[in-house]
């Protein structure tokens, strides 16, 4: 998590944007540049999209230290959004961000070490090595167990790339399984997954103890924030459901320990559609402001970072 | 679940062919065709990856009613590999199979929706309309809950697509999480999951009584797929972990209704590798052998289907 915790120490700036690029959130100025008449292509769309992604990423890299494309919204646009995602990926690199691959990927054996590979490491076939979709971190749902973490881990180690694995979501219905208590142990599901994340990132800990194992847990949640802040001092916290979600500052303060350190919060539909909050700003006006706001509310309750 | 069970019923087969290439897998003959040198490119792997899986395609489609691509493999290959699985849908689609996309995806609300766009539904932006992956249905993880199933049913409803809930996976260390038992109902995880997919498709039901909310049930663990059958009469399974990964013919025996319905088992390497187990067969031949093999020794225990 070393490359991360770097970035965010260096910007002091915990937080995450979203790439969530929903055509409804992209503005008129840009499906204009590419979109000719009332049909467009699929071709013109990806093109929209993928100046709506780097329109993002320029206006805010020199504040904040991530991004997170939500792999599904590249997915619903066939292998031409996959490329979208790919450019994505490479451009917010280029600008010096870290990656995080929002793809809740999970299978077992070679089939996981596949998405692994795709995501933080890299494909080897014959004498061709290459990056599928070179990102940071991948997001992985661990309902298969050990079998479907332990193939990322060794590209962990080896690579410095991470992975967040899904504890305790933002959603309303998380708790339908994740809150279930278990018999033995007394603990709720996603208090279990939570130990074994701990587990499985024991051997991984970088230069400021946060394993490369982290976790998702959403905001909305505040008081299984605290208790897994407090079973897991050094887990890294992916933080989702801050702001329209309804998770507040307040809320989010227990994710991260004494020193600021510990967690990077998620915003996405605030920073992308923040234009049509601020009608007299330029889109990129808009974003850096809204995304500067959220960085001084974050900075209000947590003071400074490392 | 209608279109598949027509099939199975038509084929007298209820068996589904992974198609998930791993590079080893693939014959040098075909290998040969696309690659000139010791450092192939990117377009020649997928050249040669697309004319594996049709060739498997067309060995099999007269006698096999369902395909299953696994994501990761194309995943891995960038969005070229993408645009391998597109087409390899498309193919298998073209040759009146069933086709089952392996992603495992697992989202909430408008994300997950994405997810079942891209896969078993279409994606629409302003007046375009396409499909993305045309698969049939989907795998699913349902650890996030009702906000990550929910977006889907109305797909399935409308379309005639499903959607496979991943319920007890067939790896060793799958009981990590699903066989937790719980404090209230005294039940494990994954029945508690499985009852969930009940009760998500209760108006979701077919011709056949069977609703478009499938379950995902491992081979290797024939007890829980016994005790899962009762519980889910009116639930279609997907079986994998038969063959290689240690189920047997009487294991999967349970995963049947009386009437010979009510599951589809796949198999993945036996097939794809089969050329490597009957080197005086050509490929086509070898793929076709193992699969008849593999049909003869289901209906040996099951007699007859529908």
């Amino acid at each position: 998590m070393d490359l991360l915790i770097n970035k965010i120490i260096a910007k002091q700036n915990p937080t995450v944007v979203g790439l969530d690029p929903q055509w409804d959130f992209i503005p008129d100025e840009i499906k204009q540049k590419y979109i000719s008449d009332d049909r467009p292509t699929l071709d013109e769309i990806c093109k929209a999209v993928l100046e709506f992604n780097k329109r993002i990423i320029s206006a805010i890299c020199s504040i904040v230290p991530a991004v997170k494309p939500n792999c599904a919204f590249y997915e619903q646009l066939g292998w031409r959004g996959m490329k979208v995602l790919h450019e994505t990926i490479e451009f917010a690199i280029s600008k010096g961000l870290y990656v995080i691959a929002d793809g809740k990927r999970n299978d077992i054996g070679s089939t996981m070490k596949s998405y692994a590979n795709a995501y933080i490491g890299e494909t080897v076939i014959d004498n061709l090595t290459f990056r599928a979709f070179p990102a940071d971190a991948l997001t992985v749902n661990a309902y298969l167990g050990s079998d479907g973490i332990i193939p990322t881990t060794d590209i962990c180690e080896g690579l410095d790339k991470d992975i967040f694995v899904l504890v305790k979501t933002s959603n309303p219905s998380s708790g339908e399984f994740q809150d279930k208590d278990l018999r033995l142990g007394h603990i709720p599901v996603y208090k279990h997954v939570a130990l074994m994340c701990k587990k499985w990132g024991q051997d991984l800990l970088g230069h400021y103890n946060y394993s490369s194992i982290g976790i998702v847990v959403g905001a909305t949640y505040p008081e299984q924030l605290k208790q897994l802040r407090d079973m897991l001092p050094n887990t890294f916290f992916l933080v989702p459901g801050y702001g329209a979600q309804g998770g507040s500052i307040e809320d989010i303060r227990y994710a991260f320990s004494s020193s600021g350190l510990g967690a990077i919060i998620n915003s996405s539909r605030a920073i992308m559609c923040a234009y049509k909050k601020y009608p007299d700003l330029s889109f990129d006006e808009a974003c850096f402001k809204e995304v500067s706001k959220m960085k001084k509310d974050i900075l209000s309750v947590i003071g400074r970072v490392g």
